[in-house]
């Protein structure tokens, strides 16, 4: 199939992979190398963690976009006052957005990791699609670029995999690992002793290997046993791999 | 990080991605470009799928090792006698693979994909490892290839992604995804009529979404509800997106 040449006043939202450049698809870089406006998101005053992974791929002197969003520190995800803080500024970059592509412009956004698994791009996409004509560019996603690293096949024959994100009640959490042929558990954050604890129920803290920025600078890699303190950044998550059909 | 030029007598796993060549990697082009030797696995007398998404990526009158696999139509996977067939042909692949290595060849096995997500990959790699160096180049899954083509994110905000072999037995599959936020069933083929009815008595028929050979030549993309036959080829998934929390 041929994926056509990039067209202005279209939405490209692009996978930048789990960090390392070289990880990139050649349908990625040719996307961010021709598209007139390449946006990202970001905190303010900061890189932003796509826009740092492609580096160099956007050519000198290109129109960027920073998204600059709000902190996230200070109220948990269900408040409803972040909740309208968060909505407020997507409808404000769908905005700013919408402005380069009626003007005829393609803009792609940048995103890490795959746009359309657990992506903050989604919040653009769907405010834009139907509006603009779009193409989502699927990118290795985070875990892929950890289990990668960690060495660990994650699935084997007939294994199910359960993707947890840290954030889950501690029961649910529990009983899913306690379900779960493989698992990923993402988004550790404050979470980890939370995370600690329901692998131990469910049996699995053996098995458990703890990956810290999975292909990105500082990469860290080690079994959930041996880390001794409770920090763990946003990027970092804990695999469980399978133990399935091996002939 | 830098990940260095391909190596003489080091093993290369090479995800491919999930069809569209252009979903290839910047690293996994480069190694396929470079390895002294390309080996894939195909059926007897076929192409072999990962060595037909690279098509003309692999430079002409390169050494070329096509990996034949005992054919699986007949016998289920857990018979024993299919095991041992199974197993006897990886063993052999290895020796192939084993004599380019410690000659010092640089050997890229091709991987639809992601190596490490249920790959036959995974199974020289065992056998492997620890003899030869290895590099791991992860890759597009073909479910993110699926989801992309299908135009649904598949999971948002605190959603609990189950990722389920259809060859699961009935009872476990219709738990499983009734206890899921968002689900991908792969390897469809003959379990289809199975999957139909697990998804009807967990009460998402009407979410779910089927698609064909994602991003390979042949592509569909329809609601399982009007799909109207039970004819799945092996490279076909049903998706359940997610419904997580919007802002």
């Amino acid at each position: 199939m041929s994926l056509g040449p990039i067209t202005g006043g279209t939405l490209y939202g692009v996978g930048v992979g789990p960090g390392e450049r070289d990880y990139l698809t050649l349908r990625a870089v040719a996307v961010i190398r021709a598209a007139d406006v390449v946006a990202f998101f970001a905190k303010k005053g900061g890189a932003g963690t796509a826009r740092t992974i492609v580096g160099d791929l956007v050519p000198k002197g290109r129109r960027e976009l920073p998204l600059h969003y709000p902190m996230t520190t200070e109220r948990p995800p269900h408040d409803p006052v972040y909740r309208e803080e968060l909505a407020a500024f997507y409808e404000a970059a769908c905005a700013q957005l919408a402005d380069e592509l009626s003007a005829g412009r393609s803009v792609a956004v940048l995103a890490e990791g795959d746009p359309f698994f657990y992506g903050s791009f989604m919040h653009l996409w769907r405010r834009l699609v139907g509006r603009f004509p779009v193409e989502i560019v699927p990118g290795v996603t985070g875990m892929s670029g950890c289990w990668t690293r960690a060495g660990v096949p994650i699935t084997w024959g007939d294994d199910a995999l359960a993707v947890l994100p840290a954030t889950l009640p501690a029961e649910r959490l529990t009983a899913k690992l306690r379900d779960a042929d493989a698992a990923v558990v993402m988004k550790l954050g404050r979470n980890l002793p939370k995370v600690r604890r329901a692998l131990a129920e469910a049996g699995l803290t053996e098995r458990a290997v703890y990956v810290e920025r999975g292909t990105m600078h500082g990469e860290r890699v080690l079994p959930l046993s041996e880390k001794e303190d409770d920090e763990a950044p946003y990027f970092s998550v804990v695999l469980v791999p399978g133990e399935g059909r091996r002939p």
